[in-house]
């Protein structure tokens, strides 16, 4: 079964033990509880893309490992085209939902990242880690699998190293080596489509040295693995997400938790990074340039969705779009650049000797700074053709609308170039989309925009400027940098 | 009594009529409805300042009417210091609660304007309205009134005029003259403050011809008229405002509006405008001029608290501010601009023959589209200090907190630099301020950046710049315009 | 001679007729003449790489056509790599001289386009155009030419088409079809590398209807062909390029002419279109589709030259490179998002079936944009760091420093972390690379911003977006665009 | 005599000691010569300015000190009017000549914040300083002096202090003290408008301590003084400004030099301020609380006329300003923000014992990273309306448009909606303007922005945002600042 349908996928999760928890309560059922249900739903959708001609092209590709069709999302990324596919399908989902997935990305690009690694490790040590990645990787297509991506630790005090902190669980670590595999201790923080996933792919959330040795891992467990326990966290909004009624959108929604491992053990068939420290960089470095390459996609998709909500609320106030032109450019725009840099990225990346395609890491990173940075303008825009009534959805609930002593007054108030309830809904959208549940978290998902600074810092070739200026300039004096200047 | 205190304004709003309603239910007191309590308490602070002597200098100021000292939202701001007062004033209200206080705002403007504007039209007319605002203010004085004001109309269609909309009640009118007072109907939407006013000044929302003559009134009535019924709107994360616990800071929130004006009667003695339509423009030019020579303090106001709030982001994990100086500084930055080109408006303003002191239109104007557009710079700054905890606020809730089964491990997690509750208490401040209740709607609020830039085109000499420049490039030909280019 | 070396490149374009004009006298050797030296001398670079092994697979490549290694300037673009080689090129040249290169640029993607154009002319009209063009590329490869691209026409009134402008001249145009040839007339403005080119392909500005086809036409003449007056245009600065001394950089510089067609004749082999107007459009897009693409590692190019000017001046200041690194880290983002926006539109780019490569339209006209708005961020921040010394340029000229009676007082003056000269040379650089000769003139080269602007208009599915929003948010109502509000 | 008229004004410059040089050359009389009359013309403008009942209230004023009207720039600032007073002559000196006029403003600043020091040193010190500035005050105004300020240093050595420097001249000094006056040497650069003043007021170029005791002066000298040499800079395009024909407009320039003092002796009456270190940081700071509030209004100035220039270009070019509306919008909001914020400063401020008006010291260094942005995005702008043919000044010299040969042609191919003529002169103003001789250098002139974000820094109460937005997020906690994280 390479391929699933999106209700067999839900009954997939449905057999899932539960372990996860919202509002100090157990969700007893993900696919129907409204803290998750939403996201459930929007991964289903993605199940049955598979199904639907003119959406399968993009939602499944030719497996490289087995030559069979696979939902993409369970498939290794060889090729320039593979890495474009993953851009391609977010920004499609992204445009069925307005929101993030996250059961079908950070943990199929944990995997494709594995696989070079170990495939280095292998080489370098004399390791077998790259055929357990290759099993692990049959497993997830053969079972039609969605994989989130663990890969964020609470971290702690931000100016410690992981073994520095007081509170060891900070950062999730090796506990204990056994024969026959690994006990797995502490926390991960903000781990997004954890509700909607079949398995966790658990990785060191930074490159370390030789101290933090302990914190160096890379794993699969299921999502109910015993000894694992998952908060959900809130969210925007969020009790209107899980509201009736139409004060919030329902075609998706994002879930991120907080993950608890205690003493989980993980059996070393899934197991591929055990203490090798010195690889730990590069599987964040071959994930950063996949991930951000990649995330301008995303936010691009949901930036079409602001132009359309723009759109449907300049027509319910009663206006033409024509009025906007301008303003629904400038976020078009916006949209493709971060679009267009992350393919940028693809193109001038390379193919990696295990046969992984790994964008150029510059661009990926400078396509993260952009990320941090256009779709806020592109919000901005949208509250401002979208009105008064959009921008901080100021206007009363749907309750109110419902009230049998004034609601259709209510109603009444807000019809304008729609009527009433159009207007609110297309209202209620772009307040969703702009400060309420369907913010995507760009900022800082999938690591700050200062991390992405800093890597623009280390691989720009700032002498080789400093010298070709020179050369230009006809200076033939040395020009050394000198020491700071003393405050 | 001119100054009353917080206890005092309290008691008076108990005292009025329960005709507000929220989530489709009768608000049956202000002060402890979880919907209103916190605008109540945080007026009640700004009452309480006339008798602390360090606040009292910005909270009261010497009645230029009545040569008492006064709360400073119930004097005529008759000279620069006092429109100065304003700025200074309202500055220091969203320090001490982080966002807007309604009722010490529009209904204030909304009078002042009406001196003038009085003053003019009985010059011209032989009318005696100005007499009426006079006697008004002083009961207003008197009684240490709070006053919300209600401009926005809810205005229909957004192509069509005030008398073409298929619904009259979409924009408030006076339905019948009689002798002793007029009967108003229609609808205000999105009037702040309204929760924790005691009387409200309503006014025609723009500036209206012969055609829309129904639609040109000012009036002051009771919040608790009959005929008037108040629907409170939502706002991001409005449920959780009103929760217990630290998902929300409890220092102040905003509160907003619709207004059903029911075949409302207005006694004459309260009735300043109802029909002469040519002056509801200077009465809107005014108004703007003062509200958005002000707006940008308070914009300043909650920037400050953003610069606080990442700061102790910052701090909260592990890092010191100076990692993150030149993002605050550029924080500052923008707070300051809207700040001073307030101000600027107010030294380039002049006197009314009234008394009043007005801003200059063209800089207050200005102000208007940088409020619209660096508080959102400000607040990506703010999350871009604080980190993903605080971006979307992605942990989990206060009630998870509680749980007697995860709760302590989840403020383990959270720990940092500083404790869990403290970290967790910080970011809900920074998303509160983001992307939460604290938000106050300055974009559209109080009108719309496109209305400003509108009243910058048609106040510029576009003409004289031009022939300045001919001037200066040593041109004689004639340059005029030429119709334009057909498509 | 697939192959041609700078010094048989220089010998090539002496042999020919002068007739090209600055100051109001004839410019007797391009390669020689303060005004064109410089800019003879970095293409003469650029024929040089093909023999420096470091450069030549930049500036190399092998032809498609012939199978042989040829300048990379006289090859058919026929894959996504090839456009890219085009941008690496591009970035490369400026790098090389801080500036632009027109005589290796236009004319190229010209007769580029002009393959793909006319296989579709004669597909479907039966000419033998691409017989025509592809005996031409053979002759430009084989005599290893530099070809100028002739695009934009004077115009006259913008607001009129060519067939309504009072003078017809205005734009270039087909005043007699013989039977051997055509003779051509009319005036092209601001071309770009005239002054080293061997050949210039001529092609309509614009895409045009039949009431325009006379303006229809694509052509290739020698730059000394009989009936073409050439005058040079001014350009800031230009006279100091032209002095002797430091106070202008002398690695390269650019040129832009006016061209005069005086009935010029083009026998039959260098006529690629004439009158077929419908062709016009697309010879625009697909030109415009692949210089805007590319363009974007032009002022990459020279981004990164204005990083290393930016440093050297700090260091010639005295101070570090540290303490602008942040400063530095955005000049860089700027550099690569242009660069790499374009590599997305070759990404997302497709091939003709001419064999063309031709990237994506929507993409490569959201990089123009970017091109008209990022470089001048850039020049802002290379300034602020280079101090006022270099901002303006503003200190004593090369001669000054040459006086007997205070020039080594003025050295001594200028001298600060390194000598005088050195730091004088240093703050020309930046000079001319933001407010000088070196400025290339992005926004409007190769057509305006608000141009691409439409284009983005144009292409993006608007109201897709508008649907999927309406579905997003539970609409069923009908929502169509109203006719604009009236005024 | 306290007003002069231009030509007045012309025949006392005459009359001094020619010791100006450019190009190597000695500037024989600064009213005729090329690179010096533009500068001098303008002032003569603003002489004349003050029998032209127009503008007389603004270029004059009633002397605080005489009581009679004076040249506004020979007056003490001693209240928020006059400082009011100086924006607004600025901004009109601007709109006259589209650039800077250096003889009637950083002189007349500096005297001023003299008056100020000077009075506290009297007061703390026992010193007569005092006295002697109100004598030269007099002297000033009853010789309706122009006084250029020299307050920036050659400097050396940015990460060295003064007394640090190898070359000890790299900053003005005092050499000898004797008892009737004092010697001082070293070099000022980058003074503006000293080709056109009768003195010079030479300042201490920043705040300094015991160990730069030396550098601690501030004097009044003739711009003739024995042992001064000036030599002028260049500027963008300067050889244009100087030469014959409209490619440059002649309405005024700009003039910025170098000064070597060669031990000239300064009489003590003219000495104000010699070792007393504590009261330099003092004067800078006065300085640039004035300086930095008024220069808003200068570019503002300069962007009036960057519309008007567009504006021109537009029609010019055949279009209608209409099209560019939204655009011309954001450039006048540019120039009003700068304006305003200034304003803000000087209503912010507050007056000093000695009765000079300082704006508030935050609000004008905000004012400053203003001028260092916002300006820079208006000429982008203006430069995006007005069309290739201004960006870069792409088109012909005048020499060329005079050629017996093609220069007919020439001016027929620049016709467009205007003659060829008109449209070459409303294009080269634009160049001029944008990258050409215009620019006034408003990002480091003045000062860095770099050194204002510094003093917004030092301002800010940021341990008190930090206070409120812990008591608004309910922290009781400690959160003191840590140290830096190690690196």
């Amino acid at each position: 079964m390479a391929l699933m349908n999106g209700e067999q996928y839900r009954e997939s999760l449905k057999k899932m033990r539960p372990n996860m928890y919202k509002w100090g309560e157990l969700i007893a059922d993900v696919t129907t509880h409204p803290a998750t249900r939403l996201h459930v739903q929007s991964v289903a959708d993605s199940y049955d893309a598979a199904f639907d001609p003119e959406r399968a092209p993009l939602f499944t590709t030719k497996s490289p490992l087995s030559g069979e069709t696979a939902h993409r999302w369970n498939t290794l990324m060889n090729s320039m085209e593979a890495v474009l596919g993953n851009s391609k399908m977010k920004r499609a989902q992204y445009q069925r939902t307005g929101t993030c997935q996250g059961a079908t990305c950070a943990g199929w690009t944990g995997i494709n990242v594995l696989w070079a690694v170990t495939y280095e490790m292998d080489k370098e040590l004399g390791t077998n880690y790259h055929e357990r990645v290759k099993n692990y990787f049959k497993h997830v297509e053969d079972n039609a699998l969605a994989l989130a991506g663990a890969i964020t630790d609470a971290k702690g005090n931000r100016a410690l190293k992981p073994s520095e902190q007081p509170n060891k669980d900070s950062n999730l670590h090796v506990k204990e080596i056994r024969p026959d595999g690994i006990v797995i201790r502490g926390y991960k923080a903000q781990i997004c489509g954890v509700a909607a996933c079949h398995e966790i792919i658990a990785m060191a959330g930074s490159g370390y040295g030789e101290a933090d040795k302990d914190f160096c891992l890379a794993v699969a467990v299921p999502r109910d693995v015993a000894g694992l326990t998952i908060v959900e966290t809130r969210r925007p909004s969020d009790a209107r997400d899980e509201e009736e009624g139409w004060d919030a959108p329902k075609a998706g929604n994002i879930t991120q938790a907080f993950l608890f491992f205690d003493d989980v053990f993980v059996p070393n068939d899934r197991v591929f990074l055990c203490g090798e420290f010195k690889y730990t960089g590069k599987a964040i470095g071959y994930f950063t340039a996949i991930y951000r390459a990649a995330i301008g996609a995303c936010v691009a998709g949901q930036g079409d969705i602001m132009c359309g909500a723009a759109i449907n609320m300049a027509r319910a106030n009663g206006l033409s779009q024509k009025a906007f032109q301008d303003k629904l450019n400038q976020m078009a725009i916006n949209n493709e650049i971060t679009y267009s840099v992350g393919l940028g990225a693809m193109l001038a990346g390379k193919g990696h000797a295990s046969g992984l395609w790994i964008p150029d890491m510059l661009l990926a990173h400078v396509n993260k700074t952009q990320v941090a940075k256009l779709p806020y303008e592109t919000k901005v825009i949208c509250q401002d053709i979208s009105g008064g009534v959009a921008e901080t959805g100021c206007f009363p609930s749907y309750q109110d609308c419902q009230s049998p002593l004034y609601g259709a007054e209510v109603l009444k108030a807000l019809a304008a170039g729609a009527d009433g309830e159009t207007r609110a809904r297309a209202a209620r959208l772009v307040e969703w989309l702009t400060v309420g549940g369907g913010i995507p978290g760009c900022m800082h998902g999938g690591g700050s925009p200062d991390g992405a600074r800093m890597v623009v810092r280390a691989m720009e070739p700032w002498e080789k400027f400093a010298k070709e200026a020179k050369r230009i300039a006809g200076i033939t004096a040395e020009l050394a940098d000198p020491a700071p200047a003393k405050k």
